[in-house]
C-alpha cells in the first residue's frame, strides 16, 4: 500500500490557513471572496506544479485532472469545497481539497500506475455563507438527478440571483463573473466523464473522540427536515398592559421551545438529533411585548419513520395555544437519508484496514456536496476525527496525523477503484 | 371653567398626523428627522401667530411662551414630545404637545386672564428610537437633580456621541447641528424660570377602557428595574452533536423565561407586569446549535419591596442550570416609583370634576419626559384613554373627545396653579 506525507499535509494545512486567517487560530473566507480566490490560486499553482490539466465549469468549480494509462477511461474524482462560514475553522472543507491534491501529489511523486485519470476539484459555495443556499454549485451541477423536493431550492436563475446577505444587493452571478472563475458548461462533473466521487471531511462532531477513534467510515447522510414555526402575538407596552391581557409571542415561544423538548424526548428514538438554532423576535425592543416570533427547527435521524413521528409533534403545535398565541409551521427542506454507494465504502473500509487505521463506522449528520453527487454517480465519503467535535468556529481542529491517515485511505481506495472496471 | 376646542384640537391632530405619515393610519416621526422638522415648524408657525415667544435651548428643546400679568412669575409649563417610533400612532407624545397649545390658543383667543407666563413645549428625542437613550432630552435638562443610578446614563458627552442606530455612524450631536434647532443653554427649563409642568398623554395601557372611564388623574410612575440574562453554550453542528452532550444556550433561555414565568407568579403580586422583550441569539443559523444567547427582562411596579422580591428571582438565575448552561444576570436600569406633586395632582383632579370628566385615579407604567422633570420642579401628568391600550403602532387611537377632555383640565389646572403664589 501507499502512504501519503506527513510534512506535506502539514505544509498545506498551514498554508491554506493564511488564506482569510482572523488572528484568532480560524479563517473567514467566504465563496468567491477574494481569500477564496488566493486559495483557489494556491490550489492551481500546486496542481500545475505537478503536471495537472486545470479545468473550470460554469458555477466555478475548479478541477486538476492528471491522466492515467487508459486515455478513454472516466475520471475519479476526489475534493471538497475552499470556503468557510464567518470566523470557520481551518479543516470544514479545505481538509478534503488537501486532501485530494496529497493524492494527486503522491501518485505523481511515487510514479503510481493507474489506469483512470485522478482529479482533485474545488466545490464553489459549499457554505453557502454569503450566498444561500448551501451546496449550490453541487446543487447546480447535480441538478437532473436531485429528487424533486430538492430540485426548487437550486434552480439555476434562483442561484444566479442569490443576494450577497451582507450588502443586500450583489448577486452571486455577479461575483461569479469579477471572480475570474466563471468556467465552461461543458467541463461540469457529470455521469459521462467521471467514474465516481470520493470527498474526505472532518466529522464535525464528537462521535469518533468519544469511541477513540480517529477515521470514520462514512454510511450515510442522514435524513432531515426543517421547518419554520412562528407565533402570533399582540404587542403592548410592556410598563402598561397587564399581565392577563397580553399575547406575548416571545413567552409563546418559549413555552413551545420547551414543549417540543418534552414530547419529541417522549418518543425516545435513539441518535435523534434536533435543533433550534435560529429566533427572530419582533419588534424586539426590551420595553415591548413581542408579536411576531420565528423560530427553526432542524431534526435528522436515519430511520424515515422515526422523522415522521417527529414531524408529527411539530405539525401538531398549530392545534395547541401558547401563552395566548396560535402559531403557524411551514415545512422548509426535507431529505431522506442518502446512503453512499456499497462498493466505494468497501475500498474506503478495505484501506483502513490496510494502513491499519484506528476506525469506526459512522454516519453524517450534517449535508455535504458528496450527497449531491451521490443522485448522479457512486460516491463516498472518509472522516476525520474534530477535536471536542467543534466545527464552523475559530477552535476546529484535527491532528495532522490524522488527516494524513484520512489522506491515505482515500488514496488506497481510490487505486482500488481504478483496478475496477 | 373654560372649555377647550373640539373642532380646533381635531384640526391640529389630523394636521400633525401628516408629518410622517405612513400611510396605513401612523407616523414614522423620529427625532430630528425633516418630518419632525416639518412638525416643529408648524408648532413654532401657530404659536407664533397667537403671540407666543420662542425659544430653543442646546437639546432643541422648544418652548413658546405667553406672557402673563406679573412680569417676575416664573413660566407654567406644558409639553411633550413630538418624535416617534417606526410606525407608531399620531398621539403618543404629539398629544400632549397639541393640548399645550390648545392651552395657549384658548387663554388667548377667550383673553383668559392669568399672572404666569404660560409655555408650550417640544421635548426632543423622547423615544431614543434613533439615537438612544429614550428621554434624552429630559435627562440632560435635568440632570443635575437625577438620582445617582439613573445620572449615569444621561452624561452630556455619551448623548452627543450617541450613535445613529439605523446607519451606525451618524451623531446625535450632528443631527442636532444638522436640524438648526440647537438654541442656547440659558433657554433650558430650569427651577429659576419654571414653577410646574403638566404633561396630557396617552394611557398607552388598557386599564381606563377596561374601567369605563376616558381620563386618567395619574398619581405615579412606576418603579421598574431591567436585567440582561446572558445564557453561555457551547455551538456545534445541529446534525452532527448528540443531544446528551449539547449545551444549547437558546433551549436555556427558553427553559429559563418559563421559569421566571412561573417563579413570579408564584410572588403573587398583584398588578406587576414583567416582560422579556427582547433576544438575541448567537450564533443565529438554524444548522447551528446556539452558544449565547442575551435576553431582556423589564418588571414594573410601585411598591419598591414587591420589586425587590422579583429582583431576587431574576437573580437567582445566576445559581441554576438551564440545559447545562450557566447564565449571569446584569442590571442595566433601576427605578424607584416617582410620585407626582399632590398639589398638582389636586388641581387636576378638581378640574376633572369640575369639568364633568369621567375619570379614574392611575399609574404610570411608562416612562415620560415628566418624570424626569419631576426631580426638578413639580411636575404632574394627564392620561386619556387608549383604544385597546394600543400604543407604539400604527393602530394607536384616541377619541378627539377625549383629547379635548384632556385638554380642558389641563387648562383649568393650570388657572388653578396660577393663582396660587
Amino acid at each position: 500500500m501507499y502512504q501519503c506525507s506527513l510534512e506535506r499535509m502539514k505544509e498545506k494545512l498551514e498554508t491554506f490557513a493564511r488564506f482569510g486567517d482572523t488572528g484568532n487560530g480560524g479563517i473567514t473566507r467566504y465563496s468567491l471572496s477574494e481569500e477564496a480566490i488566493m486559495a483557489r490560486n494556491e490550489f492551481i499553482k500546486r496542481m500545475e506544479a505537478i503536471g495537472a490539466v486545470i479545468e473550470k465549469d460554469d458555477m466555478a468549480n475548479v478541477y486538476a485532472t492528471i491522466s492515467g494509462s487508459d486515455p478513454h477511461a472516466k475520471r475519479i474524482v476526489m475534493g471538497s469545497h475552499a470556503d468557510s462560514v464567518m470566523n470557520g475553522g481551518n479543516y470544514d472543507g479545505i481538509l478534503g481539497v488537501i486532501s485530494a491534491m496529497e493524492v494527486l501529489e503522491t501518485v505523481v511523486t511515487e510514479a503510481i500506475p493507474h489506469k483512470h485519470p485522478l482529479t482533485a476539484m474545488i466545490w464553489t459555495n459549499e457554505e453557502g455563507a454569503l450566498y444561500p443556499p448551501a451546496m449550490m454549485s453541487s446543487g447546480v451541477v447535480c441538478y437532473k438527478f436531485l429528487p424533486e423536493n430538492i430540485k426548487a431550492n437550486f434552480e439555476y436563475e434562483d442561484m444566479m440571483n442569490s443576494k450577497n446577505v451582507l450588502d443586500g444587493k450583489t448577486t452571486f452571478e455577479e461575483a461569479l463573473m469579477r471572480s475570474g472563475f466563471r468556467g465552461r458548461i461543458e467541463n461540469r462533473l457529470s455521469r459521462e466523464n467521471a467514474k465516481c466521487m470520493f470527498e474526505t471531511h472532518i466529522e464535525q462532531g464528537p462521535i469518533l473522540e468519544a469511541a477513540g477513534k480517529n477515521i470514520g467510515i462514512v454510511k450515510c447522510v442522514l435524513g432531515m427536515f426543517n421547518y419554520r414555526i412562528r407565533f402570533y402575538g399582540q404587542t403592548s407596552h410592556a410598563g402598561t398592559f397587564p399581565m392577563n391581557k397580553r399575547k406575548d409571542a416571545l413567552y409563546a415561544a418559549a413555552e413551545a421551545i420547551c414543549y417540543i423538548h418534552e414530547e419529541i424526548d417522549k418518543l425516545g428514538i435513539a441518535e435523534l438529533v434536533y435543533t433550534t438554532g435560529e429566533i427572530v423576535c419582533h419588534p424586539n425592543i426590551h420595553t415591548c411585548v413581542p408579536d411576531l416570533v420565528d423560530i427553526s427547527i432542524d431534526v435528522r435521524h436515519e430511520d424515515t419513520e422515526a422523522l415522521k413521528r417527529v414531524e408529527k409533534v411539530v405539525m401538531g403545535l398549530e392545534k395547541l395555544s401558547f401563552a395566548g398565541c396560535k402559531c403557524k409551521t411551514e415545512l422548509q427542506w426535507k431529505r431522506d437519508t442518502v446512503y453512499w454507494d456499497k462498493e466505494l465504502v468497501g475500498y474506503v473500509e478495505e484501506s483502513a484496514k490496510e494502513a491499519g487505521a484506528n476506525y469506526k463506522c459512522i454516519h453524517s449528520g450534517a449535508g455535504h456536496d458528496a450527497q449531491f453527487v451521490s443522485y448522479m454517480i457512486p460516491t463516498t465519503m472518509i472522516f476525520v476525527k474534530s477535536k471536542e467535535g467543534l466545527s464552523h468556529c475559530e477552535k476546529e481542529y484535527s491532528e495532522p496525523e490524522d488527516c494524513t491517515m484520512g489522506a491515505t485511505i482515500m488514496l488506497n481506495a481510490v487505486l482500488r477503484a481504478d483496478k475496477k472496471e
